[in-house]
């Protein structure tokens, strides 16, 4: 058995995700496909988190096991040979047996873009999530300030029932970035809840709005209840831009 | 009657190029759709240019008459709130009825976006040309500067049966850059002839690849006839990019 660490690229437009599930056709699938197709085997993809429907990744990780140990660079091409154009594998690399994608991980790092402006670029468009409305960077920049650091983020997850052990995550970086038209937020963490990036985006663009005062985050994060306060900004905006271990 | 000037952009990938034809639908087809749609009047859109299937546009211009004058700013909010997100209407402004998109032009820039590289990031894959092989981009910028100038230029023209007043053009700047993978070829003329930009971008990377000297290049301009030194590159990695008037 020979373990594999792979960073991938990708365009999640037409996939429903990365995690295979019942309904359209994910990432996850895509590559155990295209690793039957190569190698006759069946392995199993483990990603180092699930990205949902219409989320892209610039770098993804995963890891998966083969039986008879194959060249790195022979599987990097042949799985690009096989696999749909949207779907980029940029690196294969032997990992030790004991190195797993999700659970090795450091940290992560996602980033959210806004268009702010009445016309996107058509080149632009699966990419970016249009606000018309002028929205106020350096608002969003502050209330991102009080973000960062070890908090209780149960306010900040779009379902609070799934079982997890703890809703504390230690958000090392959350920064607003603004150029002409573009906003972007940075963020980067230990770990993310459910949904937890679309759910700080779309309280930042609340916030940019006008519609939430920056100073009002410290009450947010106590009340550790998800409010209209917090809505889940689309997915076209999110990639997940960087893992590390 | 009024006349309006437009600049807009476009992804081509999903058109059979900008001019009405029968196979397809078209940019322009799309337009004159909309201006319908928003106007009830039917007028023509005249471009400054074809573009070919699927060529995009960074900023495209185009000109139409409307019987009673209408607000430019509703305009294009009206044509941008009907026409599919892959074009978009930048600007609206009123003309002088002596305005023509393509008869007005003084010059007109494309850029050709080469990958070279083994793997095209999945953000990028309808907007760059690939080529694995390792490009000499050196050499090609060598012939792009022999190219450059006041030229006959039927040796890069796709038809040379097409009825065309002449085949001589100032190619007043033909540059290439290169950083990393990304080889950008820069191409400005006072016009240009049929596939004119892919047959110089064509030829340059055969030049890239070691099949033709640079020193080539007058020889090719001299002998007026298109030979296999001279393929079409394929139009995804082209954009018309600029219009000037």
């Amino acid at each position: 058995m020979q373990r594999y660490k792979i960073e991938l690229s990708y365009d999640g437009t037409e996939y429903a995700g990365w995690q295979v599930q019942p309904n359209g056709i994910t990432v996850q699938e895509k590559l155990e496909w295209a690793l039957r197709e190569i190698t006759g085997e069946r392995p199993r993809v483990h990603g180092s988190g699930r990205t949902d429907q219409g989320v892209h990744a610039r770098r993804q990780v995963a890891h998966f096991d083969l039986k008879p140990a194959k060249r790195p660079e022979a599987l990097c091409t042949g799985l690009n040979a096989v696999l749909p154009s949207d779907i980029r594998v940029l690196t294969v690399k032997p990992a030790d047996a004991g190195f797993h994608a999700r659970k090795s991980a450091v940290s992560k790092e996602y980033r959210y873009f806004i268009w702010n402006g009445d016309v996107v670029p058509p080149f632009l468009v699966r990419y970016r999530t249009q606000v018309r409305k002028p929205l106020d960077a350096a608002a969003m920049a502050r209330a991102a300030g009080f973000l960062e650091g070890k908090h209780d983020f149960a306010a900040f997850t779009a379902n609070p029932n799934r079982e997890v052990e703890s809703t504390v995550r230690r958000l090392s970086e959350l920064r607003v970035g603004a150029k002409g038209p573009e906003i972007v937020i940075k963020a980067r963490a230990d770990g993310f809840l459910y949904k937890m990036v679309r759910s700080l985006a779309g309280f930042l663009m609340r916030v940019g709005e006008g519609a939430v005062e920056p100073g009002r985050v410290k009450t947010v994060i106590a009340s550790r209840r998800r409010t209209a306060r917090v809505p889940t900004a689309p997915p076209q905006g999110l990639f997940l831009w960087n893992v590390k271990y």
